[in-house]
């Protein structure tokens, strides 16, 4: 039994993960975390989330002293803003304990991403270059040893989940660089107060265009650039991407589907279609990506739809901790 | 031609008031204002709201000294708070202006009425004798000689709609309370950063449940007790009342009907319904109160909707402004 | 192990059913059937609901020969209009199964009540005498013997678990009708084509006042009339009901509770506030009902709230199978 | 005073021309017509759009002649499927009125056309001939001749008001084809009770994917091909199209804006955005097209917004109708 701490417990990730890991058989979700300085520390989670009530009744613990943490715990889901992140897993990590970051903090292992595109200079570079970037259907093995592992970004695991089966058989042009126009719901954002997330005022617009952090994560994780256009849609949850690219060479439907059977049949969080295209309801509140493509002359059109705050944050989350402890990999999630 | 002013205007009732002003022929919309102290001060009003780019791109005043708008405005609209309208009113009014106050602070003639449900003193009683309450079907006489016309409250003109000429004629049992159970949407909190507005977090419940200071406005204005239940709708604008009460005698479909056309036959900005119940979306942008009802036995329930933005706030505003000046009452409205 | 069939499993209801029998550890979901005539026979019910691929992929069966289908199965549950419900209920029982019918079919054991409100002469009076009212909290001895189950209608369940442990105690003055103001989510609506429930047409509404049949249902149950006011909301899923009634006497905050607890402490599915009331989205995709309240004087406000396909159908009648066949009320559930 | 017709006006694009008709000083909207075998023929307008009770009370007339329509009317608005509009065009333009059709029959002088895309001959290529395309800001002058105006379809619109300032200057790399995703709202798929517009089944999907009808008339009138894909959003009105795009030469932010404004100034139904992009809400109810644009080196991406019933029709016909007839571009619009 595993005894496990969520830091960041009273976020939408957060009590996502306390979801999945309080009915997770091996887990012992011991204490859920939030910064001292919350007003939120003290209520019980169920007082922020009243679907909780009678669930998960725990206090939100508001977190003066990280290193006694440490000690009492096994497994240690970091669901913070990257600064957080930065600072915290260093101390966890020393005492011994196997860190999951949703941030992205630890999502690149070359120091120069965080000067380039967080505009900060990494102070834990050995621990970063020690981190395995948590794609869990591609970096199984390296998970099973590693003892941080970095969660990848909402957007970069739809992303990434349909491109990589094309570009590891150099069956894309990279010279036409793949366009991504990602539309994710309001949550988002993130838990707080906000006009902009306000039901008055969200209305479907893009935002942060060729300037927007994941850009670089997709990009740097695939080798090769994209065009990455994400738009914040007027829904709570989920995320869609609809992603334009040029093939090298002429694909019927069937060798393309093919191509994706090869590289997620036997992976149970990974839903192919053989026709049409997903829908965004399809995995809203659920732990799938599910991908579905159209393929016409030299042109591939690829849909790739997650629960931004599952696929994109906690359950693949829960995934990687399965892997990393030889638990079925859909353990707590299915 | 009346020079306007608008106080309060960032606001989402300020911005409908801006959008009827600025299109109204005889009115010149000259000054938006906002508190000097709001971020928005030195904006344009089409910064806040993009749709009015083009149409509205007047800037945000930010106000400090209220005596010298008044010398420069002939009509005064105050879309602010109750404690800031107290306060501002007697200084336009006693410069000559003629006030159209949005907020709760001089709706009831009785002082005892504030110490009772808004918790403090009135200030300015000799303004509140003269206060006209500007529920416009049924005050045109007295709002055509005001100078500080009060406009009601968004819940309480539905509801009062609804209820004045069945009361009126002592056709309903005012021992059996009536039970008003009205759902608004969101922009009724304002614009303004809240958890509790969010996309993410907005649910269907009820609130302030015996406590909304509205109740004690309905139950004022029609001389007695009711049982309002105010919910907080998932949708952006619009409120829907349904209000259950006891008739003192039987009266058919077509004996009630006759009573509500012959109330409001030749005001254009009630629509009664002979069959059915109206649905929010009729009046959802429109200056509308839009009444159904059905009958069964000694029950009757009436159901009333009204854009609470509109008919529940500006439009009302602009109808007083038109009444009190003797134009069309629906010009600028339609 | 239990081999289940669910009769009109392509309806919302019915597949909330197969996902909750699908992972229940005592039940074999073995068949899936729709009227032979549907366009959904033979679709895999994954085609109709793409979250469920990979999860229930089985086909929906066009049912030709019920006779034999009873033979093959243990357990029944009836996902059909009751009028279908009607002729095909005594097919399975005489065949021996159990059945949990979900229609209106056979809620009520007087016949008179069918040619009263549905317009029809019941033809199973035999079964209709000893069919068993499942509304779980309140029924459990007679559901553990019967081999009948009528589960309640969504808004009756909602309705009668807030009122029942205050009429029982003769606590409310049935002189006053309760005043019960219902808004439910279009799924209630079912799962067919209808410009009513398009996206761009639905809109808040009250519909079937003082003509719904949920009205005769819950004063049946109740023993006692009550004025129930349904409306469509804009929302895809939930009820949420708002209950005025009278008090025979003043009763604080704390005794209120204390009926309530004392009712439902032990029923892990119906959830006390003991301040505040519930809002929608806190049993949404949840079998909970969730019930809070406010006292005024005489007055009492109850609001109950539900999740229509769940604790209003599907969650509900496997709560009664798991009370028919002791096991853990909540197995699959939770 | 111009005599109009309405073909068509009970959907959602024919109900909005009516309130623009209904409202405009120099235009008599004498009849509304629907198909004789309508169910909703001899309703009033109101009736399906009660927002309309008191404005538009107007029966709908069953048409059986529209050569005895075409004697009394001088102006036709035809809100038609493209076969019916193909078939009625020639009727009522022979009687010598002039039409504004806003189907996809006579949007391109290419008989070929439709023979590819639509997949039938066109059977009066005399008047396909002589059909201006309706793009109002660019077409005033052929449309000031014209009898018979195909206005543009509503995903056209916003991808050419975008994309033709640059493209007519050359500034647009034609090899690297513009990738168009775009979202509408659910209105877009008429007035018809439909599963796939119920709200419960609604969800933000790409369909239409290669295969889409307006693909090769934005290709044509643009005269370089473009890949396009329509999503369906979860909103009732409204298009985003978010356009990626390659230029020729290296253009700054400043430049860009300039070849906008050279377009659009002086027209005042095109908003350009110097800073930041348009949200879809700034022009839902509204007759505007807005334009807003990110550069990054080579790459260009523009977002283009309209309200798909306005701009993107019923507005957009208007507009041409006062073009046409020499009336102020924007009256009854603004």
């Amino acid at each position: 039994m595993l005894n496990a701490l969520i830091v960041g417990a009273s976020g939408y990730a957060g009590a996502e993960l306390a979801t999945y890991l309080n009915r997770h058989p091996e887990v012992n979700l011991a204490t859920l975390a939030v910064s001292a300085k919350s007003e939120d520390a003290g209520k019980l989670l169920s007082d922020l989330y009243p679907q909780l009530k009678g669930r998960i009744d725990l206090a939100l613990h508001g977190m003066t002293d990280p290193q006694a943490l440490a000690e009492q715990h096994d497994v240690v889901f970091l669901a913070t803003a990257h600064e957080v992140s930065h600072d915290l897993a260093p101390i966890f990590l020393s005492a011994g304990c196997t860190v999951f970051d949703l941030s992205g903090a630890y999502r690149v292992n070359d120091p120069e991403f965080y000067t380039n595109y967080y505009g900060f200079t990494h102070q834990h570079t050995d621990w970063l270059a020690k981190a395995v970037y948590g794609l869990a259907e591609w970096q199984a093995e390296k998970i099973q040893t590693a003892q941080l592992i970095a969660v990848p970004g909402c957007y970069p695991t739809a992303a990434q989940l349909a491109l990589k089966p094309l570009l590891d058989r150099q069956l894309l042009n990279t010279d036409f660089w793949p366009v991504i126009n990602a539309t994710s719901g309001v949550s988002g954002a993130g838990r707080k107060a906000s006009l902009k997330t306000s039901l008055c005022e969200v209305s479907l617009q893009p935002y942060g265009i060729f300037t927007h952090r994941h850009q670089p994560e997709i990009a740097t994780h695939l080798g090769t650039p994209v065009i990455f256009t994400p738009h914040l849609g007027d829904f709570p949850r989920g995320i869609s991407e609809t992603i334009t690219c040029q093939l090298t060479q002429t694909l019927s439907r069937e060798e393309i589907a093919a191509i994706f059977h090869q590289a997620y049949d036997g992976q149970p969080l990974v839903r192919i279609y053989d026709e049409g295209v997903p829908a965004l309801k399809s995995v809203v509140g659920l732990p799938y990506c599910d991908i579905g493509f159209a393929v016409e002359g030299q042109y591939l059109i690829l849909v790739s739809v997650e629960d931004n705050l599952l696929k994109g944050a906690a359950s693949q989350a829960v995934q990687c901790l399965n892997i990393r402890f030889n638990f079925s990999s859909t353990l707590s999630l299915l």
